[in-house]
């Protein structure tokens, strides 16, 4: 990485203003739970009305939900010098649980923390360590087990709903809930999420709330198969390319675009310094793979990774708030030597660094053999797990074979043990998996794991797309999805060939977006199929800025109608430039209405309520053609 | 549209050099068939060989299905203005079933040739048209009947099998011959594709060979649940932009990036002669919805249709060459109502114009009634049939609805009579279907049209991402592939916002055939995933050249890579920018191997075989906690 210009604070102090643009026509709100500090913002956009021959028809805002932070909120200052304002910090220190450090406990931390030569990297506003108390355990599991519902379990029961229970009640949205029937393929979505039933999830480990008690910026969400499904986005320096300047502004993008967590990948220099710009201010859960890190201090040589110099990396960064690892203890010796008739070998970096290093000792994982002590670490900072997937198949060819499979059951092993310790846990899959063989990943890791959460990656459904990759795996991605999978890890175009820019992680998120949406319709999430009808109705309706508006990427959408149509008239037009004004289906379709109904035939009633006096009058004209179905 | 410019003849005349440049590291191949004229093209990408310790391993060139026509061919000279080289004029004329007629039948056809006002529109190497003799049928499915194999039909064996049969000769494609067992859903797809199996699927309506006796220039090709899974791209002018110059363009590249069959969809003016400059250009079958240029002829008003127009327009268009029509006869008077209470009414274009005629006259569906005649003019020319979906869902909420599988039941008895006619038929299908619900749109269409092919647009799995519509209709376009579905009609990222440009059409066409690809992958099409294994052995063995040669899209794969690592040398590098040079999982890999092959452990030997000698002893090392799995 090139050091960082001398310019970079004074840069982001002011953070360009596209990237905290409110959306248009649309407005920030917060649902206040029992407690006034639980403010759980959404997005409400505004919608324009129906003129109808008969008058004018409200069409009432649509709530969708919101992973842009704070910063997409104009009555907000934004600062990344100064970082986000704490949301969770009471939350945290009424639980009585915690203390507060003096100094980070990490020998790592704080030798960065006094080099006088990172003076120009770091974050100046560094919080003071917190950590449990000597015999506590502050994880959401533990918590949920004792019975006890916490502010942020309210704070996700209130996000999930998105008002619905509101709109049930009020006629305007009636129609709006129309949706159908799902297929969840043994889920149990309830008709509300209820505080009581997401503390349910979370006892039972069918759900987590990543949060570690150092990252109090955080806006609390859950990932689990009852909720709806999230993404996960990758940024991340490399030693090739990309500075923190960067890191930082595609952090706030992704947020903005809506993705659901984040991980720092980076693998270059500052990787510390790094981590803590985009810690302080991010909205979203932040994700990381530590012997990542642990393998920049050791020069690159998996070989010379030790427990001790791991376990210093992973208090490390549970200090600076991470809130969850990726942690690749599945990867056992006796597995490598299933990976050696590969097409494509060990294609994770974490597997395939700790497979190198069980190979040149001959021995155990470390991470496997020290996996209770793993557990002592996340628990005193509810640090979540991510138990990595390190032998995922990295082509079709490898799907689902006996090193991915016998890694998932171990990483069920893993499972059980992190719950005894009121652990919090996630489960990586694949990876490149054809469709035929996705549903057997998503059926064996329930059964393997428990139900714990599925966070995939894709999968991708072939091989031969470099450049589409976000595509291919989107398809995989929502099948999985709807298979019950929690979480999506998200895949941008560059995959395989580069690393992404601005560009690319949003054509990844809206992809995955997308993906998400789709498996949330498909096993029926309650209220999901809102934003379809409304955004439907305005197509039809040629309420064309209401349907940019409600879309995943309204500056995309607007801009590719403006591409042919660029005039603000057209923008009210009942037409577009794929047919022209005099061969609109839809416009056709309105002038079949009003034509029956000039006829005097209610076609709804025709329908619905058998022939009508009047209709059947214009029926006989039609003669016995014109009959019901 | 505007005028066309003056110079556009001298200019399609020297076509972009971009367009006909063969693909890098690939050469144009002819498979010859049992007669010399049967000359099957394919594309073989030559690759590179892997260096190893012990030498260099041969990887053995790669063929994949081509599309691109001619164009890619260095050896032939192109020029539009002549048009392409008959491949099947000698096959048509020695059936002796057909006339060259001396002027077309029909009266708008006549007309329009002899308007010296289009002089310079019109292309000039016009052939006389063709038509069946007095009581011939000259469909493929007639031939078919009769027991006999056309070149056609040997022609789409060949080129279905992609030489599958000469690797299973040959010891070096045996790795690359790996595939996963698939999921058919009930298809019967044989292990090699003869020109029998091609035969008897044609005779029992289960498979089209849409070829136009009027259109020599087609390279046969095959749309059916037991062939590869095809994709369909759509041009078209239309009142408010583009030009015939753009359209052919558009065609050309269409071919160019794997576009199976093409639709031209054109609504503005010289519908005709557009139409004239595609055919005599596009070795891809051309369809076409006769009803849309019908419609023009009446200047937009739906009321003013008849019989006697649309049947010349039909005449007109079969004596130019169009290998099927899209017909809306499922639409009946009796459906409308249906519709009524729909978020988005009707959104087929034909499909609002046959409503709106229906009840303007209270009349059933001129096409409806007039069936059999129709069947009557697609036989004399093997115009297939394409019965249109005017009935589809243009949303989520109006998916699977009783107008929409009213329609598909109409289309079913309508398959029946075709086929007592011994017409070809495709079934077009929807439109906006949630997940959850494609299955029984395939399931439904196979039972209600006796397993014609069906031919469905996506479907999109939501509404909310305008901008990104050929990714939601991609997820569903690849499970509806997977269920049975025989073509994939593309949706560009334009879709419902504006025309596509070209590069629109090439995102759209690319995320098609992966999707397509995907498809064939999990029915499990035999020989389908070579390319996925040649590609993902490149990937893992860093030949970078042979891995943008082996992908849908050669040039972006390079281009995205080079964003990154632009210099020649980085495509030797064992490393790519994700990770850096010495973070790279696939290095790491190798090391494995070479490391466990230094140690003298054979891996394979240890999986495979059991402990032997040698391996166990180095198992020793590593005591109890290295064992087999």
């Amino acid at each position: 990485m090139s050091a960082i210009p001398q310019d970079f604070i004074q840069k982001t102090a002011q953070v360009s203003e596209a990237v905290t643009q409110p959306f248009t026509n649309s407005e920030k709100i917060y649902i206040e739970g029992s407690r006034p500090d639980i403010q759980v913002p959404m997005r409400e956009i505004t919608l324009t009305d129906t003129q109808t021959d008969s008058g004018i028809e409200e069409n009432p805002p649509i709530t969708v939900y919101d992973t842009s932070g704070p910063y997409s909120d104009p009555k907000i200052d934004i600062n990344l010098l100064r970082g986000l304002q704490d949301v969770r910090a009471d939350w945290i220190a009424e639980r009585k649980d915690t203390e507060v450090l003096t100094q980070p406990t990490s020998e790592f931390g704080r030798q960065r923390e006094s080099d006088p030569s990172l003076a120009n990297l770091r974050f100046e506003h560094r919080r003071q360590p917190r950590r449990a108390v000597t015999g506590k355990n502050v994880t959401q599991m533990h918590y949920a087990r004792q019975g006890i519902i916490t502010p942020e379990m309210e704070y996700v029961a209130i996000r999930e709903n998105q008002r619905l229970q509101d709109f049930r009640q009020d006629a305007r949205y009636e129609a709006l809930l129309r949706q159908h029937a799902g297929e969840d393929f043994g889920a149990s979505i309830p008709d509300e999420i209820t505080p009581e039933f997401v503390r349910d999830e979370i006892a039972r480990g069918r759900a987590i709330i990543p949060a570690n008690i150092n990252h109090p910026e955080l806006e609390p969400m859950i990932i689990g198969r009852n909720f709806r499904v999230k993404i996960n986005t990758n940024i991340g320096n490399s030693a090739v390319t990309s500075s923190i300047e960067e890191e930082v502004e595609k952090m706030v993008w992704s947020a903005r675009w809506g993705g659901d967590t984040l991980m720092d990948l980076s693998t270059g220099k500052n990787i510390h310094e790094t981590r803590e710009w985009i810690l302080r201010n991010s909205p979203m859960p932040i994700g990381t793979v530590p012997i990542y890190q642990a393998l920049e201090k050791v020069d690159g040589k998996s070989e010379d990774l030790t427990w001790e110099l791991f376990k210093d990396t992973l208090i490390e960064q549970a200090e600076q708030g991470v809130d969850y690892f990726t942690i690749h203890a599945g990867v056992r010796l006796q597995h490598v030597p299933l990976t050696a008739k590969r097409v494509t070998g060990i294609v994770s970096r974490g597997g395939s660094i700790m497979a190198k290093w069980c190979l040149a000792h001959h021995e155990e994982s470390f991470l496997y053999t020290h996996f209770e002590e793993i557990c002592e670490i996340m628990k005193a900072y509810d640090v979540s797990f991510s138990l990595g997937d390190g032998l995922r198949p990295g082509c079709v060819a490898d799907a689902n074979d006996a090193a991915q499979f016998g890694e998932l059951e171990t990483l069920g092993e893993l499972t059980k043990i992190a719950w005894q310790h009121d652990c919090q846990v996630m489960i990586e899959g694949p990876g490149h998996v054809p469709m035929q063989m996705i549903k057997e990943n998503m059926d064996k890791q329930l059964q393997d794991c428990f139900e714990a959460p599925f966070y995939t990656l894709g999968p991708l459904t072939t091989d031969i797309a470099p450049g589409y990759d976000h595509i291919t795996s989107g398809i995989g991605a929502a099948q999985i999805g709807w298979y019950g999978t929690a979480m999506l890890c998200y895949v941008t175009p560059k995959e395989h060939l580069g690393l992404p820019d601005k560009e690319d992680v949003r054509e990844g998120i809206i992809t995955y977006k997308l993906a998400a949406h789709a498996a949330d319709l498909a096993k029926g999430f309650p209220g999901a199929q809102i934003r379809d009808n409304a955004l439907s109705k305005a197509r039809f309706e040629f309420r064309w800025e209401d349907q940019f508006n409600l879309s995943l990427d309204p500056e995309r959408a607007r801009e590719y109608h403006d591409a042919t149509m660029p005039k603000q008239a057209h923008k009210v037009a009942h037409f577009c430039s794929m047919c022209g004004p005099n061969f609109c289906s839809m416009r056709i379709t309105q002038d079949v209405r009003d034509y029956a109904a000039k006829q005097g035939v209610d076609e709804n009633d025709a329908v619905e309520l058998g022939m009508k006096e009047k209709a059947a009058e214009f029926m006989k004209q039609g003669a016995e053609i014109y009959k019901e179905v």
